[in-house]
């Protein structure tokens, strides 16, 4: 097992302008231009775990370094003292747990949401017996060890995957990499009840972790409008809201994805509920699908769309917000009179503002009106430190027409 | 009854340089330097109903005037030829009954939400056979007889009030006043069911029109963090945190307010629901209670704020953000660790972003640290124009500490 001992650690230091009181006030990075970066720091690991002094030289904690990523250090313990080993992820991840075990009935959802639960970069989600675990920054990967250990002590989980793949670690320039940490990978998809609907998960070969948590509170908002409607899930995936609304007596859910494996998953899931009669799925690019169903004289009481991020970052901003309008125009005319149209973003470029106006826009030029009835956001196991809560990355917008 | 034919009706016309698009596109107001303001439209009796046309003298619709306002019209129809009779006012309340129909089991909501409900001003709460109407626009008193008429014919209510009290009835010149329209008076509080707490309120002489419907799905997350825990509820009013905590099995619950009226109505929820042995209230001032809370050395699992509007305006803005900065400081030492603080604004003026970060900055002036695991807004029978959506008055952050 790997252990940090604060004398064996190198010290960095911030340059006299960077921001030490915010920091100090629980702000958790260091951006690259805030620290003295000489050869030494350069030439540090990725991952390295260090001392973090500010310009002064007083202590200020225990960080982690990578001088590959803009943001080159990570705040792990305000402690200069504290060691990251087993037992400092045990208390991390017990204090995760105790959130969680208080929400949900059963042990499926995201674990640890990264620096909000005081584990920088790093997201786990459980289902069950099983953890998937995405390590984003460079000193997870180091520290693996001690952090599955941790996580099997405190959780019980057998098994044990890391999904290494997204464009988080690219940004840390680590490599992208699938294994089965601890355990066997299961030859299933996994079951995950949620909202009384049932999904399938799977895990080793899905899009991020195999689920999306995060919508679970949306899916159950929208499952709370769609008893007896006609609901159209576009995006569907494995049938987030789809499912949701089937579990809550919708008449019919017509699941759309360009994804094959996608709309299996979400098959095998309203069988598994024994609600295949009222699901049907159709494979197609949603702006075409839209298009034809919008010909086809088409019309439901619930429309969803929730697309994979238009606008994941800057520069991709103005292309995203005019694809959200875009899904906004056609989806419009296919929501019945007084029916619901619920739209959603998982952009961090796109704000809360700049969504609601594309959107609102693309109502208007679909030729529609709306109220807007609900704003939601990420589940509450989907932690948000204050100091970054305008980087809430997922806003879904209920209409009604 | 009351009838307007479009031929009978006073013509207002836009100025060259006012908002026309906005208003074709659903912003429902003109206000007061938009509109030509010569000695007739002046002399307009507050609340009547005109043809509006913009500059070119093209009819833009049916508005009603008030030469009182700074909104000096508030869009009712963008047809015409549209006639403001009981049929159409059926017409707006059966579109807004058949939403909150489809949302609760219950006869118990918000019915009308002002603007977005397509009734400018006017607000209606329903109570199973009872409704207040509290009509904060000058027209809304005119017309109340059709509206009346038509919310007995929609709602089959036998009972309703007219509660004509509060800030926005003086903005618009309106003399306040609560009256019986139909029926007679409740002699003791009506129950009200909601999130499986009992509630009582006194829809003659209680704050707005006797219960704050708006927080239900708050009250419904907080009571879902509640199981087991000690709650403080602060601010209780008629108990709406508290006694949905304790309908979700809280240990216990100290409700406090500074208005023994309404702490009696809590208590017999409290009875009602046959949890008085776990319900103890404490009348005293907010910030007294809180600093005295904290001398005797009492810890929550769950804190829960939820004040009056300290900043309802843009001059009370910065002397409010401080007051909820306050709150959260001395709210924050109470907290249990790990356990939940909730902090609620009803402030038009202080916005998501102001109020979360007075919020946070109290918390850490209380000494405290916390993660934000959920922002809510008013339930969805307070639905927004898209177009006003930047003013939805109320927030609820949730920090874990």
């Amino acid at each position: 097992m790997t252990e940090h001992t604060s004398s064996a650690m190198p010290v960095v230091r911030l340059i006299p302008k960077a921001e030490a009181r915010a920091i100090r006030h629980g702000f958790p990075w260091v951006f690259a231009n805030e620290l003295v970066t000489d050869r030494r720091t350069s030439n540090l690991t990725p991952g390295t775990i260090a001392q973090l002094e500010d310009a002064a030289r007083t202590p200020m904690g225990v960080v982690t370094v990578n001088p590959a990523s803009k943001i080159i250090c990570r705040m792990l313990d305000q402690d200069p003292a504290a060691v990251i080993d087993q037992a400092w992820f045990v208390a991390k991840l017990q204090r995760a747990l105790a959130h969680r075990a208080r929400l949900y009935d059963a042990p499926f959802y995201r674990l640890v949401h990264a620096e909000a639960d005081g584990l920088p970069g790093v997201i786990i989600d459980r289902f069950g017996d099983l953890a998937v675990i995405q390590p984003n920054a460079a000193w997870a990967d180091l520290l693996i060890a001690p952090l599955v250990a941790a996580l099997q002590e405190v959780t019980g989980v057998t098994t044990v995957i890391m999904n290494g793949t997204g464009r988080a670690r690219t940004l840390e320039g680590l490599e992208e990499k699938t294994e089965v940490l601890v355990g066997t990978a299961p030859d299933a998809p996994v079951q995950v009840p949620m909202n009384g609907a049932i999904y399938m998960a799977d895990v080793m070969g899905g899009q991020k972790t195999g689920l999306f948590f995060d919508q679970r509170p949306n899916h159950a908002f929208a499952a709370s409008l769609s008893k007896d409607a006609r609901v159209l899930d576009m995006f569907s995936h494995v049938g987030g809201f789809g499912l949701a609304a089937l579990a809550a007596d919708a008449a019919s859910v017509l699941a759309v994805d360009g994804s094959a494996p996608a709309l299996e998953l979400a098959e095998q899931g309203a069988a598994a509920m024994g609600v295949s009669d009222r699901f049907i799925t159709r494979k197609g690019d949603a702006f075409d699908v839209l298009t034809a169903l919008a010909d086809e004289g088409e019309t439901f009481d619930v429309v969803v769309c929730d697309p994979p991020a238009f606008a994941p970052s800057k520069p991709t901003l103005e292309a995203g917000l005019r694809a959200y309008e875009r899904i906004a125009r056609l989806a419009a005319p296919l929501v019945a009179d007084g029916g619901y149209l619920i739209l959603c973003s998982c952009s961090h470029a796109a704000d809360l503002t700049k969504f609601r106006n594309a959107s609102a826009r693309g109502i208007g030029r679909g030729g529609r009106r709306g109220q807007i009835i609900q704003t939601g956001f990420a589940g509450p196991d989907h932690p948000l430190l204050p100091h970054l809560a305008e980087s809430g990355y997922l806003k879904a917008l209920t209409f009604r027409l």
